[in-house]
């Protein structure tokens, strides 16, 4: 079959790779749709450091496999076999589904493994970053537990945004999220857009989005922000009082990862409000601690999730969200996932959502 | 009477000044013993900035008053008088008390003030920094919902202290602690002592205690940590591994408010876990928001409290707390504060915890 596999940065290639077997409690899936994620354009640019992908010769402690790996972690699917042991009540060949691509070590000695928190295990990572295939290819062979059947009539489209969905959506919970809340979003990217969709599921009464580009902004409005403010020109701090009895807001999710972000969101946020951290960080940020004593902020932030897709794809079947497909802003197919797909997402920025890929 | 009143910072005088009227709703209190804090150290050494304290020519907002103020915040005393409306079945003149020394905006309009968060009021300050009085004067009226009878036989020295343990119950109620928790404390100064001494009261099953200072840590076992560890010579993170199957301490308080103990604290906390700020910093920090996001943990702060006098004063006379008065190094009187108390905090901190002043 055909599969997109990283070499190393900037070596992305389209090989020929044998189609996997489902192992005993596996599926095989035909995938349908895959998006590239924020993840797979920084190991194109810069490869990915911290052990959650392997180098050339040291292998995932988990996955035991080095570089290459295949590519790609936001997919959906139709199963097409059923390995031993799969619990045919739950799955069945023909059904579209969705994966949750968390891998982790799962050994009883690990707290977080042991303790329902897969996702901050020291040895984390994902499939299509850390080996065991990915959706950058025909076929995958997943683990049943991990394997979700998608709502009926859900499109293949928007089954492929389930995952990074799910980002947010852990995202949300953990923050304390509770409905009615007043929240700002700190950029309109695509991770930004998957916190407002969430937010509006769950019933925020208002949610601000602080973004300097001018398209980021219309689509921030166009999926139904209440507000979106051009952090250059406008006085976002001041703005959220207005609406917050001069408060400030509930929460701020941080999905941009920059300085200037966290130092509004210290500043937007009310006392004992809770800023949530989404974006990776490229460097190190400074921070007035005095400020945070001063009005018993929480800050935190958060690394993918676990096991939420289930209650995810219950929300997404009870019609909580609404225009997920306007997020898809091109489709492609896997011979052209490094120039009109990972290098879009870096030359059209600020226009590109979700690009899925059809392998 | 005589009271000691801050001028500028390394301007201290004691002065002769009128003693209080009760008002409305006030009690009068002769001041029995009143412990000097950092604070007021820092006020001496380079005066606070912020809006906490007035200066010479603006008035603080709440109280009115300018430079000097009457300095003392953690004090003890004796009802002597009843100001008009004041329920004489909880206070009576003779009866021995302590003081939360809070003062906030108190209108209806401030958020904070009108859901019982009274601290983190944009215009939060105390008795003894702001004006209204303070504790190293013979005498304050103070409003009766701010004033807590003591334990029966509490040594007024103790209950001088209460202040400063109120900040510490405050810290670890915010911080989420649950009965049975394993903690680390960064700094063994007078607060973090205090925490210390509350954990122990309030179960914690563990508690660890980094200092450089060997004067320090000796106390930090006196007041029973159950280990002590020279951070420049013992690696505090493996240190705390071994005593938490692997994963870090389920809460970091620290007490020291410099880089090292954030760093270190960001690394000996376990995934999910809390890291408490209760030492003012006295430049920003710098944080790898990474190390947030992969162990999804929780950074906050606290400043001062809000009415949790009554359950600290109930938690001591059930007799949860043990030895407090060890936490006492010198006494001193009035005439003294400059030269063997506030300056001694300086040339004697590793050795002087509590410096208590008799006015
Ligand atoms: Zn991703
Ligand atoms: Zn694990
Ligand atoms: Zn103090
Ligand atoms: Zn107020």
């Amino acid at each position: 079959m055909r599969a997109a596999r990283f070499y190393a940065p900037g070596d992305v290639r389209i090989d020929e790779i044998p189609e996997p077997t489902p192992k005993n409690g596996q599926v095989k899936i035909k995938i349908g749709w895959t998006g590239i994620c924020g993840s797979d354009l920084h190991a194109y640019l810069a490869g990915i450091e911290g052990g959650t992908m392997p180098d050339q010769k040291t292998p995932h402690p988990v996955t035991g496999e080095t570089l290459p790996i295949v590519l790609g972690h936001e997919f959906s699917g139709t199963i097409v076999e059923l390995g031993s042991q799969v619990d045919s009540k739950r799955l069945a060949v023909g059904q579209q589904v969705c994966v949750e691509p968390l891998i982790s070590c799962m050994k009883s000695t690990c707290g977080p493994c042991s303790s329902g928190t897969r996702n901050i295990c020291p040895h984390a990572s994902f499939l299509g970053i850390a080996g065991w295939g990915g959706g950058l290819s025909e076929y995958i062979a997943a683990d049943q537990q991990l394997v979700f059947p998608l709502p009926a009539d859900l499109p293949l489209e928007v089954g492929a945004m389930i995952e990074p969905l799910a980002v947010a959506w852990h995202a949300v919970k953990r923050s304390g999220f509770t409905p009615g809340s007043k929240c700002l979003i700190m950029g309109s990217g695509p991770i930004g857009l998957m916190v407002l969709k969430v937010l509006k599921a769950r019933g925020a009464s208002w949610i601000g989005v602080s973004e300097p580009s001018i398209q980021r902004r219309q689509m921030a409005a166009e999926h139904a922000a209440d507000a979106v403010f051009d952090p250059r020109s406008v006085d976002v701090v001041a703005e959220t009082r207005k609406v917050t009895h001069d408060e400030g807001a509930d929460f701020v999710f941080d999905c941009a990862g920059i300085q200037a972000s966290l130092d509004l969101a210290i500043h937007a946020v009310r006392p004992r409000g809770t800023i949530m951290n989404i974006a990776l960080w490229g460097e190190k940020a400074h921070i007035d601690f005095m400020e945070v004593l001063m009005k018993e902020i929480f800050i935190t932030g958060i690394l993918g999730y676990d096991r939420c897709h289930e209650e995810l794809l219950e929300a997404v079947a009870a019609g909580k969200f609404q225009g997920l497909e306007k997020l898809i802003t091109r489709k492609i197919g896997l011979e052209d996932l490094v120039e009109k797909g990972i290098k879009a997402l870096i030359t059209e920025k600020d226009t590109q959502i979700k690009i899925l890929v059809h392998p």
